[in-house]
C-alpha cells in the first residue's frame, strides 16, 4: 500500500501514519518529496489494506498495490486450472463448447434442442429453469420441473449440463441435478449465493457482473474458492457501456487479462453480449483466436416463439456451420473443437 | 410497442407480425414509409412486451412506447406516497434525515454516534449489521448482534432505525428488528430478496443499483410492490462512471426522473457515491435544493477506526454543522428539516 | 512518481530503474516488500512524468502522484480567480447567469431572447454562430452575420455576451467580437483550437469534454493558460454514461472536485445535460446549491420552432421564474444571483 | 420518425403536430393506443429529422426509425469500398497491416522501424508527425521533418504511409505528403477539420472516438463523403467505460455492426485500445477473426525510450511472430495476410 499524504499534511500526521503501520507489525518507507510525503507500507497485506488510511488526517489517498483476491491468482498457482464438468475437461488448453436453449421452456423444446447442439459438436448443454428476469411480469422459468427435464436430456445424450442458481436457498437443489452451476451477471456481487455455492461439491461457473471490473470478478471467485470449491470457470458476458448498437459490449480484452491475473479458465458467452443473431458468430470466432476456453451459446429451434432472448439464439444450422468455422481458427491457434 | 421492419423485409414478414399481434388480441397500425414498414402494435401492453419480436424473420428492432412497471408509476397513482418509518413520514413534502455509522461495529460506537445524529437533528438511525464486502477477506458485520444495538438505540432515544438485509433467509429477522428495510446497491436486482421482501409489512429503501438505469430500478420498485409491500423509498446512491476522482458519480438528475415517473418518494446518499468526506456536504445541499425528500449519511466518531468505509464519514460536529446549512436551504425551497 | 515492479522483477531491472532515475537528477526511494519491490522517484515532476517507466523491462505500472497541470492548481493559487466579462465578474463569491437561445437565428430571434433573459436578471447573453453538429445535414449556425446581432444586442442592452468557436481559424473573429469566447464540449481536446485561443487577450469558458475525466479537462485549461491566457472559466454540462432518461448524466459532484483542485470558476450548463425542458429548474438549484458560480441556460421565444436543440430551451416566462427561485437559495447559500 | 405523445396530450396537440408534419409534405400516421397516441410521419428524412419534435407542446419523446447517414450505408452502396493506399488496396477481402512508431522521433529510429516491420510483412508504416497530448508538457511531434522522413522512408522501402492531422491549417501539407491521412480519435468530432479532409483527394482513416457511439462515428465519416472524398477507412481503437484494467476496452463488436451498417473498410488498433503490449498479440488475433480489414499496430526498436506510449509498443520481433499467428487465422477465416 502507498499511502500518499496531503500537500499541507503536517510531520505529526506522517508519524501517526507511521506508527499506525508499526502497531500492525508492518514496515513504513518514507519517501520525502519536494511537494508531498509518501509513505510506503510494507507488511501483511490483508491487515494493512482493511485499515481506513484515507479516514486519516492528512492523508490524500490510499494506492493498493497488491490485489486482494489470492487463491485464484498467478501468484498463488502458475498452471492453468483443468476444471472437469462431469467428464469434460475445461481449462489448460481444453475448450468447450456450452450451447442449448437460453430457459427450458417444455420437454419437447429441450430435447429438440439438445439433440441438434450435440451432434452439431457442443460438450455441455444448457439451460435454465430459473430465470432473473428485470421485470416482474416475465416468464421466471419452470423450476424443477426443468431440472428434471435436463437430467433427462444428460440420460439420454451422455452430456452434462449447466444450469443457473438464483437462491441461495435453491443452491443444494441445483447442485444435485446440475453438473456445473450458474453465477448468473445480476448475482456475481451476491456474497451469500456465493458462499453458499462455495461449499458445494460440484463447479461453478461465474458470469462477470455487466459492470464489474475484472478485479472485482476475481474477488467474487475467491470467495467461492476460499470457503472450499476450486473448480471455478470464469465467463466473460459484455458490460455495460453507453454504445447502444450492442446490448451489452463485449470486453474480449478481458479474456487475456483474466489469464494473466488468474489461473482458472475464461470463457466467453458470445449471445447475451450482443443481443443480436447476426453478431454471434463474429464474436465467438473472436473469442476462439484471443484463447477463450470455451463458449456459451444459445441455440434455440423456434426463436419466435422463445419465452427469454429469443432475438440473440441461433438455429440449429446456423449453430452447426458456425462450429465448422470455430473449428478452423482452432486450429490456427492449436486448440481442438 | 413500435415495431420497425428490416429495409428488405417481405410482405409475408409484415403480415407474419400482423398475425401474431391479432393472435393476442392487439391491433396493428402499418405505416408504410418510403423506405421501410413500421407496425404499431395496440393492445395489452404486457401481453405485448413479452413476445420476442425482434426474433421474427423481418424485424429490425422492437421499441416499446410504454414503460414496464404500473404500479409504481405517476399514471397509476398521480399523488406523492408518505412511507411511516416508526412515526417518522417520508415523502410528499416531508423531509427525513437517516444518519449514523455505516457499520454496528460496537455498542458503545453505536451509541455515540447515534446520540449525535439525533442532537444534530436527525430523526432515523442507520446502522448496518450485515455488510455486503468486495473482498471476502473484510469485516462483514455484527449479524443479529449488531440489531440488538440497535433496537437498544431505538429504545433509548426514541428514533426508528434502518438496516441492511443481504440474504433472503435473513429477511424475516432484519423485517422483525428493524423499521426501515435497506435492500443495497448490489441487491437491486437480487429478485429472490426483492420478492421476500415484497411480502413482509416493514417499509422498504431500496438503493439503486450502482448500474442501474432509471428504469431498472423503478421495474425492481414493481417486484415488491407487486408482491404486497407498498411501502417503498427509492435512494440515488451515485452511479459508475469512467470518472476516477469520485467513488461513483451521483446521478443528482435521477431525483428530478424519477419524481415525474413514480409517486415513490427519493432520497440521496451523499456519502457512497461521493466516497470522500470533503464531498458530503456539498452534494447534500443539491440534493435538498433538488427536492429529494430525505438524505442517508454516514456519521462516525472517530472514521479513522472505522471498519467500513471511514474515508467517506462525517464527524459529529461537521454534521451537525451541516444541518444548519441544509436547514436554509429547505427553507429557500420550502422543505422543513 | 510510484514505480511499481513486477513480481518476477530482477534485481538488475530494479537497478535499470534506478539509474534511469538518477540519470534524469531525481532520487528514488526503493522499497523492497514481501512480494514487490516500489520505488518512489522524487524530483522534477514534469521530466519524470514524461518517461516511459512502464515500457522498462520488469516493471508492471507508474502510478503519478502529483497531477499533470500546475498553473490552474490552487497549490499555484490558493485564492479563486475572479474572471471580468465585460464588466461582469464571475468567481470568487460573484455569480453570473448566462442565457438566450442555443443559436443564433436570426435578428428578430436574438433580440427578443436577449431582452427577455436580461429583464429576467441574466447578466451575459448567450447565442451562438457557429454550430458543431453531429450529422452534416443540420443547421449549422449564421456565421459572421450572426456575431453581428450578438453585437448589436450587446449595445442595445448593455450586456456582454458569450459564443463558442469551433475553428482555429476563426478564433480572432470571434475574439473581435465576443466577451467570452466558448470551447464546446467536442473541442476540449482539440489541442490547435485551445493554443490559438490561448493567444487572445478575451476570457474563455472551456466546457467539459462530456467523456473527459475532470483531470483532462484541467490539462485542457492548463494548455489554454500556458499560452498567456489566464482567464478561463470552467463549464460542467455532463457527461455521456450508460443512463438513457438525460441526454448526459449532470455530474454536480465534479463543481466540488475542480473547486478543490483549482482556483477557476466553475459553472453549470443545466439545458444541455439534461435535454429535457423539465430538468432545467432542478439541476440549475442542485448547481446554485452545490456553489457553482454561474449558470448557462438556454431560453427561447418559440422553442418548438428552434432550430437547434429546441427540447430544452426554456420559455422566457419559466425562466424569469427559475430566476426567483434561485435568488432564494443562492441567499440560502451567501450568493447574490 | 415515430413521434410518441404525452399520456395528458389533448386532441389539439396531437393535430398540431400532423398539420406541422403536412406543412412539410410529409404523412402522419396516427395510432391511438390504449393510453397514449402515436405518430409515424413518413416522408423525407432529412426534413422530418431537423425539427424539434420533442420541442412541440404534448410531445414525450421522438424516435427516429431511419439512421442520419445515407452515403456511407449499405443501402446506400450494397458492395464493399475497396479503398487504394498508395498501391495497396484496403477492404473488399483485402486485408492490411499498418505498423511503425507512434510518433517520429527522428530519422534513425523512423528507418529502423519501418525495415523491420516491412521486412516482417506490413505493407503500409504509420509514424505521426504530429501529437495531440493530454498534458502541454508532453512532446508534441517534429512537425514536417517528420514528414520529410516519412517520405524518405516511402521511397527507399517502397511502402505508402499513414499520418496523423489535427489542425484544419496542416491539412493541405499532411495530404500532399501522406497516402494516408489520419484523424484521431480526440478529433472524430472536429467537424471543421473532417470538413477540410474532405475536400483532399487523399484516402482517409477515420478513428473512431474513443466515447463516440457507432451512428456518431458514421456521422463523422458522412462527414468527410458529402464534401467529395469518398476513400475513407474507419477505424476502431477502444472506447472508455469503468474498467481500469486496459487503457481502453476494445469495442470488438463494432467491427461486425459497422460492416452490416456500413460499406466502407474497418480496421483495428489494437495496440492504443488495450494500452499494454501484452494485450497486443491477442486482441490482434481476435480482430482478424471478427473480420477486420486490417490493423494498426505500434512497433518500436526500443520501447523504453519512446517518447509516446512506449508501454504498448512492440518489439520488431514480437510483430514479426504476431504476423505469423496472423497469417494462420487469416487462412482460417479466409483472408490472405
Amino acid at each position: 500500500m502507498i499511502i500518499v499524504m496531503a500537500l499541507d499534511a503536517t510531520a505529526e500526521q506522517v508519524d501517526a501514519v507511521v506508527n499506525r503501520l508499526r502497531e500492525i507489525g508492518a514496515d513504513a518507507h518514507v519517501s520525502q518529496g519536494q511537494r508531498r510525503t509518501v509513505i510506503g507500507a510494507v507488511g501483511d497485506r490483508g491487515q494493512i489494506q482493511q485499515l481506513p488510511w484515507e479516514a486519516m488526517a492528512g492523508v490524500e489517498r490510499a494506492v493498493p498495490v497488491l490485489k486482494e483476491f489470492k487463491f485464484v491468482s498467478r501468484e498463488f498457482q502458475q498452471d492453468d486450472s483443468v476444471i472437469h464438468v462431469g467428464n469434460v475437461p475445461v481449462g489448460g488448453g481444453h475448450f468447450a463448447m456450452m450451447a442449448g436453449p437460453c430457459a427450458v421452456e417444455s420437454r419437447d423444446q429441450l430435447m429438440a434442442s439438445a439433440e441438434a447442439v450435440k451432434k452439431a459438436g457442443a460438450v455441455i448443454l444448457r439451460g435454465d429453469a430459473f430465470k432473473p428476469r428485470t421485470s416482474p411480469y416475465s416468464f421466471q422459468g419452470l423450476g424443477e420441473e426443468g431440472l428434471q427435464y435436463l437430467k433427462e436430456a444428460r440420460e439420454l445424450l451422455g452430456m452434462p449440463f449447466i444450469a443457473e442458481v438464483l437462491d441461495p436457498r435453491d443452491v443444494e437443489l441445483v447442485a444435485e441435478y446440475a453438473d456445473l452451476i450458474r453465477v448468473g451477471t445480476r448475482n456475481m456481487a451476491n456474497f451469500t449465493l456465493l458462499r453458499e455455492i462455495g461449499r458445494q461439491n460440484k463447479p461453478v461457473l461465474l458470469k462477470r457482473g455487466f459492470t464489474a471490473t475484472v478485479d472485482e470478478w476475481l474477488n467474487a471467485a475467491e470467495y467461492i474458492y476460499k470457503e472450499g470449491n476450486h473448480d471455478i470457470i470464469m465467463c466473460e458476458r459484455g458490460i455495460r457501456t453507453y454504445e447502444p448498437s450492442t446490448r451489452n459490449t463485449l470486453d474480449i480484452s478481458a479474456v487475456a487479462v483474466v489469464k494473466r491475473l488468474s489461473h482458472l479458465p475464461v470463457i466467453v458467452d458470445p449471445s447475451h453480449s450482443g443481443g443480436h443473431r447476426y453478431l454471434v458468430a463474429p464474436l465467438a470466432k473472436a473469442a476462439v483466436a484471443i484463447g477463450a476456453d470455451g463458449l456459451l451459446i444459445d441455440v434455440h429451434q423456434a426463436p419466435e416463439t422463445a419465452k427469454v432472448d429469443g432475438a440473440q439464439a441461433l438455429l440449429p444450422d446456423d449453430f452447426s456451420e458456425l462450429m465448422d468455422d470455430l473449428r478452423k481458427i482452432g486450429h490456427a491457434v492449436g486448440v481442438s473443437i
